[in-house]
C-alpha cells in the first residue's frame, strides 16, 4: 500500500524523535511491502521563525491532503524563548490548536499504562500498582474553553477577562460514541468525568453520555466528578478502563495519569476526526533543555507511529510488529536516560531508534 | 473572650465529626478561659428536607452575625439520594456555593501535608516522599466558572450549554495578596497555576500576579501550567510551598494534593473573606456510606477548629494546643479506620475526639 504521511518535526527534541520514528516506519515499509511518502511541514516555533506564524494555511492544506500526520513536539522554554513575547495567537501552541480545529480532530486518545519493565519508575507504592494498570483517556479536543469566545476588556476601569465553555449535544455525542466504541474493544468500562454539580455544560455532558450508553448495554458506565477523578487516579488507577471527558479536564487528567504511569517517555497519543484520518504524537513535550543532544527517548513517538498504522491505515500486523519490537528492546534492558535504572544499558535517541527498527 | 460560632453539622458524617470538634473546642474554652457560643444552622440535604432549599436566607443571616463558621460536610450519595433528583440550584452543593458567595469567602486555604506518622498511608514511593512535604493551596473561591453566567438552550434544534469563566483584576489581586502574605509566613515560594497558553482569564491572572509579586521581593514566584502542575504534584510534591490558583483548577489540584498526602482524613481548610471572618471545614466529603457508625475520622474537623481559632480569633496558643494534642494522640498510636495500619490502636470517632480533648 502507498500512503501519504505529513511529518511535523516541530521544535526542541521533535526533529530527533521523529527521525527515529521514521526509521522504524521505513523498516515496516520494507518488511511488509508498503510505501510511505513523507511530506514535511513546519509548525510551532520553527514556523514562526520562517513565516512569522506558527502554522501557515499552505501547511494545513498539505496535511489535509495526506492520509495521516506524524507530529514530534512544538514549543520552547516559555520564560526565555522570544516566541513567548509574541501575541498569544502567534505563539507555537496556537499552531497546535489551529491544526486540531482545521482538521476537525475532536477525539484525542491518550493511553496511560504501566510498562511492567518500568515498574520502578512508577511514583506509586507497590501495593497500589498491584498487577499494573492500563487506561485510555478519551479527551474531547475541539470544544470547551479551548475554542469558546474570549475577550479581555476594561469594564468601568477594571480589566476583566472572559473565556467561554460551550458544548452542544452533537459535540458530546460524537466523542461519547468514540469512547464507548473503544471501551467495547477493551475492558468495557467507561468513566465519564465532569463537574455536573456546578457546570451546565457538564450536566448536558452527563445527559448525552447517558443517552449514548443505551446503545452499549455491555459497557458499564459510571459518572465521576473531576475533583474526585484527580484523587482516584492516585488512589487506585487500576479502577479505570476508558476515561471520557471534555477538553480542559482531559488536558489535566491525562497529564496526571501519564505521570502516574511513570512512563511519560513511552506514551503515545492519537487525535482523530470523523474519518480514518488522524494526527499522532507523543504525550510528552518538546524538552528544549535536552534538544539536539541525542538524549531524548524516541519510544513515545515510535509508538505514535504504531497507532498511526493501526488507526489510520488499518495495518494491525504492522502496528503489532512495532509494539513487540519496543517490548523486546525494553526486555533486553536498553533504556534512554529518562527511564534508566540500575543494571540497565543506557542508550541515546538514535541507538534506541535503531534497536527498535532492527527488532522488526 | 466570648465568641459566636455558627455550627453547620450538615449531612452524612457531618454531625459526628462536628460534635467531636466541639468537644475539643469546649476543652480549649475551659482551659484558656474563653466562652464559645454556638448557634446551629442547617445547610445541604438536611436543610432541603426541612425547608425545601439547601440554605435559607435566615441561616445566612445567623452566619453573618457570628464571628466564624464551623462546617462538617454536606451532600449525600449522588446516585441514590432523592436530593439529586432536584434542580441543580436546589441540591445540597448549591447551599455551599451560596454561603461562599453571600459571606464573600474568596480565599480558600487548603493545606496538604504529610504527617510523618502516616507515611505508610501516602500512595507515593519512599524516595519521592523524602523528608515529607507541606504545601498550602490558595484557591480563589468566589469567581471563575463557579459563578459566571450559564445557560442551556436550544440553538437551531441543537441543545447547547454555556458556562462562563470570568475574572477581573481586583478579584485576582486580592487572592494573590493573600497568597503572598501566607508565603511570607512559610517558605517564601509561590507557584501560580494557570492555563495562560489558552485562556484570556489566565493571561490576566498571570499579569496581575506578577504585579502583586513586586511588593514581595523576598518571595520567589514561579508560573506553572495547570496540566504540568497536575504532573508535578505526583512527580515531586516537595517542590511546592504555596500554590496560588483560580477556582476550578484549585478544586481539582487541591483534591489531587490531598490524596497524594495520604492523609485526607486529617486535612482541614479555611475559607476567608476580607475581614477576620471565616468558614472552616474538613477537606473530605460527607461519606454517607459510613455515616452514623462512629467510624469517621474527626481529626480534619478538629484541625479545622484549630484553624478557626488561629485565623478568625487570633488564638495562636489555643490553636497550637489542639495541633499538639492531635500529634500526641497519633504518636501514642491511636488511629481511626481510614488511617489504620499494623500495630496501631483502632478507635472510633467519639473516642478519637475524647482522646484529643483529654490531651489539651
Ligand atoms: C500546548 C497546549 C495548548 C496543549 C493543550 O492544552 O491541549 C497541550 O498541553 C496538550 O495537552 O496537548
Ligand atoms: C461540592 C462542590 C461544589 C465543591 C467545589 O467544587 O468547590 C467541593 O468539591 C469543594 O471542593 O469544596
Amino acid at each position: 500500500m502507498e500512503k501519504k504521511i505529513t511529518v511535523i518535526k516541530g521544535d526542541g527534541i521533535g526533529p530527533e524523535i521523529v527521525t527515529e520514528a521514521q526509521k522504524v516506519l521505513d523498516k515496516v515499509a520494507e518488511k511488509f511491502g508498503h510505501k510511505f511518502v513523507y511530506t514535511d511541514i513546519l509548525m510551532g516555533g520553527c514556523s514562526i521563525d520562517k513565516y512569522g506564524v506558527p502554522l501557515t494555511d499552505e501547511a494545513v492544506e498539505i496535511a489535509k491532503n495526506s492520509d495521516a500526520v506524524l507530529l514530534g513536539s512544538i514549543g520552547g522554554n516559555t520564560s526565555t524563548s522570544p516566541w513567548y513575547k509574541l501575541a498569544p495567537n502567534l505563539r507555537p501552541e496556537a499552531g497546535l490548536l489551529k491544526i486540531r480545529k482545521e482538521l476537525g480532530l475532536f477525539a484525542n486518545l491518550r493511553p496511560a499504562n504501566l510498562y511492567p519493565e518500568l515498574r520502578e519508575a512508577c511514583p506509586l507504592k507497590d501495593d497500589i500498582i498491584g498487577d499494573g494498570f492500563d487506561m485510555m483517556i478519551m479527551r474531547e479536543l475541539t470544544g470547551g474553553l479551548y475554542f469558546g469566545a474570549r475577550k479581555t476588556e476594561n469594564v468601568d476601569g477594571v480589566e476583566t477577562a472572559v473565556d467561554t465553555l460551550t458544548y452542544n449535544e452533537n459535540e458530546i455525542r460524537r466523542i461519547a460514541i468514540r469512547g464507548f466504541d473503544i471501551a467495547m474493544k477493551r475492558r468495557k468500562k467507561v468513566t465519564s468525568v465532569d463537574k455536573a454539580n456546578v457546570l451546565d455544560s457538564s450536566r448536558l455532558w452527563r445527559k448525552v453520555v447517558n443517552e449514548v450508553a443505551k446503545d452499549y448495554p455491555e459497557v458499564e458506565l459510571e459518572h465521576m466528578l473531576v475533583d474526585n477523578c484527580a484523587m482516584q487516579l492516585v488512589r487506585d488507577p487500576k479502577q479505570f478502563d476508558v476515561i471520557l471527558t471534555e477538553n480542559m479536564f482531559g488536558d489535566i487528567l491525562s497529564d496526571e495519569a501519564a505521570m502516574i504511569s511513570g512512563s511519560l517517555g513511552m506514551l503515545a497519543s492519537a487525535s482523530l476526526n470523523d474519518t480514518k484520518f488522524g494526527m499522532y504524537e507523543p504525550s510528552h513535550g518538546s524538552a528544549p533543555d535536552i534538544a539536539g543532544q541525542d538524549k531524548a527517548n524516541p519510544i513515545a513517538t515510535i509508538l505514535s507511529a504504531s497507532m498511526l498504522l493501526r488507526f489510520s491505515f488499518d495495518m494491525d500486523k504492522e502496528a503489532d510488529a512495532i509494539d513487540n519490537a519496543v517490548k523486546k528492546v525494553l526486555e533486553a534492558g536498553y533504556r534512554t536516560g529518562d527511564i534508566m535504572s540500575e543494571d540497565m544499558k543506557l542508550v541515546g535517541c538514535k541507538e534506541m531508534g535503531s534497536l527498535v527498527a532492527d527488532m522488526i
